[in-house]
């Protein structure tokens, strides 16, 4: 640190994103990257012309990319906004709608990065604890007077919300955005995106890194009234109006042109959620139920952060969180059905090991 | 605007990037942009299998790019910084260099987005007024106490401060950061990052936008201490840590590697500058000497606004800015010579009908 940053940031204490080791070859079960590479109308649309065109700015508006994703999801591009992951979505969100007298609430246990942009923003915020099963407790959220982000499904636990308890979330903060992060929606939950034409205070952000194959391409979008789309769109131009690159805005064009390829994968990845959540009860594991493309799983016999280490140790990464509450689990992100049965073969050896 | 917006927003008038119309197609001489492609490393290091591993987010400390930077400039690893575009990082370093007591300064007439920074983040700031002649007065910077942003060579003039007046800065402002924004340093003028390892409050930002011809990428980075860059590395990792996309990475680090091909271009540029202003004052033109890659010039028949829109009916586009004091100029980005002739062209056309 310098000693010329701003007093307000020293305390600061940024997110840690999950590792990313360059030591060996693991299988990479930690940072809920999907297992399957992009369609292949992405590969196609990521060719020479594009990268040569590189030395031209990227469309600002982003026209063609609002317009394939306004008629998928049938709503019109005002509704639509794009950012260079969907972190930026929310640290936006944080600027735009929380502050002045609006504090902030998200779920205790939840993404890690909701607080740091509470911290960064400097907003009053509140955590909720969870329920004793790792739910999120809707009612703790109906008349609250913040705004109020919840992931649903939630990180680390894969657990969600109902769409009628969101609505009476909606209808009990009239006067403040909720934001539903819907990062995981594909793996079994229900979009809420449709209710943006009869709730003004919704927004609904989601992204290409998950389900649709392009973590390292940095799309996120949101979904909302198009006052809402315009404020964040103020503080876009006001920051980085070319925020997202050329080769970006193709690749996501031709991945929301091949829809099902990607509803496929998401499918499998729901058979193989299924599968390795089975076969680790039956060795004794306590699995919550999860609607995402990770599972949250306590062993009987060896700590979290025991099994997390030894894992490692043996070419795989998966993610441990040391807050007390949920140090005893491990998340692990569904991978390939043969990455499954690798992570569950060894497993097994350090369940042996440890006896 | 919706009625959620945070209050301090609402008056913010966001920047105003060069128009990028889609109705036909224009010689785009109004965003300086390079007139050449990227290097056919890049073209090869953007390939089917770089693409098919967009499922795996980007390292978040883009080590590989970092060093073949650093290896470049003879500077280390942690002296470097990389953004997505450089205006995420001068918008980094409003936020972290300036307020709680700091105000920022900046020349009056420079990059616009300086301002919209200074408004978005709130804080106090000055702009102090050019030459007569456009020129950046360095003495007006001297013990300002103030955090300092100059462009050097300044946009829209071109013009330059010298080495030694950027030290005499940096020397009687020993408490701020001095931020030299180099976006346009290879087309004639000198860079003074080698002064990072004496002035640690020098932070220097360029750019593979327009001399390395990656506008549509978004790649930004800047040289400073390892202190300074530790700072922005904390705003980025509360922000979004994986900022950069895992294809601009690989083209970045491609290009690079091919240095002696974008020099070639930019003597190119420099060389058609100079063909072109040659022609420009022939047919009655004030050109103002420029060392970037583009000139800022006025007619003496037609007014700025006027020779603006003529070019832009006639399907070329330049920039023109309505501020008071340089509303009878037109900037004009240096494109390939043959753009340049249809360019010149047009304008002694344009002449003739207002004749």
């Amino acid at each position: 640190m310098s000693r010329f940053l701003n007093e307000k940031y020293r305390k600061l204490e940024a997110y840690t994103p999950g590792e990313q080791p360059r030591d060996k070859k693991y299988i990479k079960l930690n940072t809920n990257e999907s297992p399957y590479p992009p369609s292949k109308g992405v590969l196609d649309a990521v060719n020479s012309r594009e990268t040569a065109d590189l030395r031209l700015y990227s469309d600002p508006e982003c026209k063609h990319l609002r317009q394939a994703i306004a008629e998928l999801y049938g709503v019109d591009c005002d509704n639509i906004y794009l950012a260079n992951g969907s972190d930026d979505i929310l640290s936006f969100s944080f600027m735009a709608f929380a502050g002045n007298g609006v504090r902030a609430a998200f779920p205790e246990i939840s993404y890690g990065f909701y607080k740091v942009f509470a911290e960064l923003y400097n907003l009053d915020y509140i955590k909720i604890p969870l329920k004793d099963d790792f739910s999120v407790c809707a009612e703790d959220y109906y008349g609250l007077n913040c705004f109020i982000v919840i992931a649903n499904p939630n990180a680390p636990t894969g657990k969600t919300i109902s769409k009628d308890e969101i609505i009476k979330i909606l209808e009990t903060n009239p006067d403040n955005v909720v934001l539903i992060d819907e990062a995981y929606v594909d793996f079994g939950g229900e979009s809420v995106y449709p209710l943006i034409k009869e709730y003004k205070n919704l927004l609904v952000v989601q992204t290409f890194s998950k389900a649709r194959s392009m973590a390292g391409a940095r799309l996120g979008y949101a979904f909302g009234d198009k006052e809402l789309i315009s404020d964040l769109n103020k503080i876009r131009y006001s920051t980085n109006p070319y925020n997202i690159n050329r080769l970006t805005l193709v690749a996501g064009e031709a991945a929301i042109k091949e829809n099902d390829y990607y509803k496929d994968n998401c499918n499998k990845i729901i058979e193989t959620r299924s599968f390795t959540a089975d076969a680790l009860k039956e060795i004794g594991f306590e699995v919550i139920d999860s609607k995402a493309n990770f599972i949250f799983a306590k062993s009987n016999s060896v700590s979290g952060e025991e099994l997390y280490k030894s894992l490692k140790a043996k070419g795989i990464l998966v993610r441990h969180f040391s807050d007390e509450k949920i140090k005893d689990y491990v998340r692990i992100t569904i991978g390939a059905r043969e990455d499954m049965e690798v992570f569950l073969e060894t497993v097994k050896e350090i369940l042996e090991e440890v006896k």
